[in-house]
């Protein structure tokens, strides 16, 4: 450690441009934030990155990287810390990998409080400890006030594929069933009502968490476990779509089978959102065979983070490749790509 | 391809909030701009994350994030987009590691014209091909106009470490010689110049550069290479001042011997600017044991991007680990780090 003049004042000071300019304040700022909270061997090197050693028989790898905006940094159930750390986890995740190490490089505006960046790390760090992931490497840029909002976080993750899994659209098959491994709407209601000032009985929080555990225990219980992603921007109607157009098949889900929290129902009535279309940052939707749906599914209820799992429809022939939707009344209708721009800043 | 209803105007469209929203304009976003431009059959796969083979025999992996916030967008000698590619490959490369690939993040802010956007990407993707790295995977944010600035990156690189190669502030020994790839200051002075308006004979231009090649070339010309790092941010007085803290050696470098262009020196005297802390974005400072010194002097300027490589001193004992500088009238002056702001937003 270099001694500084004083330390940082996390309690009335502010980001100044200086701390990004490479020189002994940026230094400062990386020794007594991000090198104290994210602490790990690899990051002590303090080099241009991170060296590891490979985990014995690795053979493939995985790599996914989300920038965060969410507005507000922080909302009922989390804030962009933890949300950045759990994101990246679970795009690894979502492709069948254990998730080792993340990047994390920061955008942060001038005049931003140094106690509020002291509060994102800490979740930061907190998130990655219980997801035992080492955050191992990272950057910091300042930008100009009115150039940014607060701070942004792009995070990386690598992780390391298991032998024979392969997931993806490609094996996506007619007659699959389709699950969601809980709740859905709780991270984008939870942002929007608090955006909007709404209060309920109980307030809703996020669901933001970290799937990859949630995932090891469905790759052990489904060898037929065909597909896995995470439903965040564009909700559960994108997901399906997106596998509707990758894989060449229709979807068809049940409206009774969806899980929704009736006071998430009631919110989005009241902001005029669609919860199949609204963010969530701790679930899955995953597509398995179905001789394996009901062990998949009880695996899923065993675990912490998939207790409100539900199958919620199947993949069926159509040279269309549409997703549809048998709602409560027995009607059809179809579930179409979002257009426009439902919830801005959500993740 | 889903059939969008018309394609992105990419000579009068501009960025609006439905490009970050997850829903079909960012598809076509996806479809039409990145998966088009960095077209490799790994982001084909249009997943959460990019899966890839590890190479044959690969123990240890490098991995590098840097955010751009560059200011201007566009610049002589290059652009934010270049500058995402190389600035992450030297990174990757100055730990010695072979990039493989890299993530690209973009923050992108309501109103920024499209066709800047097409530039940027087309930019990026030449920059990956020239380097022979491929960007594998991505995220697109959007913030609201006024909250951003055009567009932020955030490059990722992964590489892999070859066997016996261990580069370091911890290898740096008394005795060792300090070398440079070349010329300082021209990336600094480039935007500096360009943001004030200021015209010289020639214009100078950005050395923005992928490092790793040579790298390659001086890990085989040179066993005892101790370390390397770009003086980016803060310049070559930075990382001197970095590894002289990390290492707990003194430096002594040689004002004679530093190799900086005419014009830049010119231009840094009209600005006010020391060219020891100016950025640089295609050099390389590097640490090697005395007799290693001239192989690996010759090895450098036999490769295109170390033609003007210089020794400009050498690591000298000192418990207080200071950089001191012989100046080219005789004395000795401190080397200190940069205190406050020199020249914000340079990368």
């Amino acid at each position: 450690m270099t001694s500084y003049i004083r330390p940082l004042d996390f309690r009335n000071g502010r980001v100044d441009l200086s701390h990004g300019s490479g020189g002994r304040a940026m230094a400062q700022l990386i020794d007594e934030l991000f090198a104290r909270h994210f602490a790990n061997e690899i990051l002590a090197e303090q080099a241009d990155g991170a060296c590891f050693a490979l985990p014995a028989g690795a053979g493939r790898m995985v790599m996914a990287t989300d920038s965060h905006v969410v507005s507000p940094l922080f909302f009922p159930g989390g804030d962009i810390g933890a949300l950045s750390v759990h994101g990246t986890i679970n795009d690894v995740a979502m492709m069948g990998a254990r998730p080792l190490y993340l990047s994390a490089s920061f955008i942060l505006e001038e005049g931003f409080p140094l106690a509020e960046l002291l509060r994102i790390v800490k979740s930061m760090a907190q998130a990655a400890r219980e997801a035992g992931v080492a955050i191992v490497t990272g950057d910091t840029k300042v930008v100009e006030a009115g150039k940014g909002d607060g701070v942004f976080i792009t995070t990386t993750g690598i992780g390391v594929m298991p032998e024979g899994v392969t997931l993806g659209a490609g094996r996506i098959a007619v007659g699959d069933r389709i699950l969601v491994s809980g709740m859905l709407g709780d991270h984008g209601v939870a942002i929007m009502s608090h955006r909007e000032n709404l209060t309920f009985e109980t307030t809703i929080q996020s669901d933001t968490a970290a799937l990859h555990g949630l995932v090891a225990t469905m790759l052990a219980a489904a060898p037929e476990l065909h597909a896995l992603r995470d439903p965040t921007r564009g909700g559960l109607a994108t997901v399906l779509n997106e596998f509707a157009k990758a894989s060449g098949h229709g979807m068809l889900i049940h409206e009774k089978a969806i899980p929704v929290r009736s006071e998430v129902a009631a919110a989005c009535e009241l902001l005029g959102l669609d919860p199949l279309y609204v963010a969530n940052e701790g679930k899955l939707v995953a597509f398995c065979a179905a001789p394996d749906a009901d062990a998949l599914l009880a695996a899923m209820r065993a675990h912490p983070l998939g207790r409100d799992a539900a199958i919620v429809g199947e993949v069926i022939a159509d040279p269309h490749a549409f997703v549809q939707m048998q709602t409560a009344f027995g009607g059809r209708r179809m579930v179409d790509w979002l257009t426009g721009e439902q919830l801005p800043r959500i993740c």
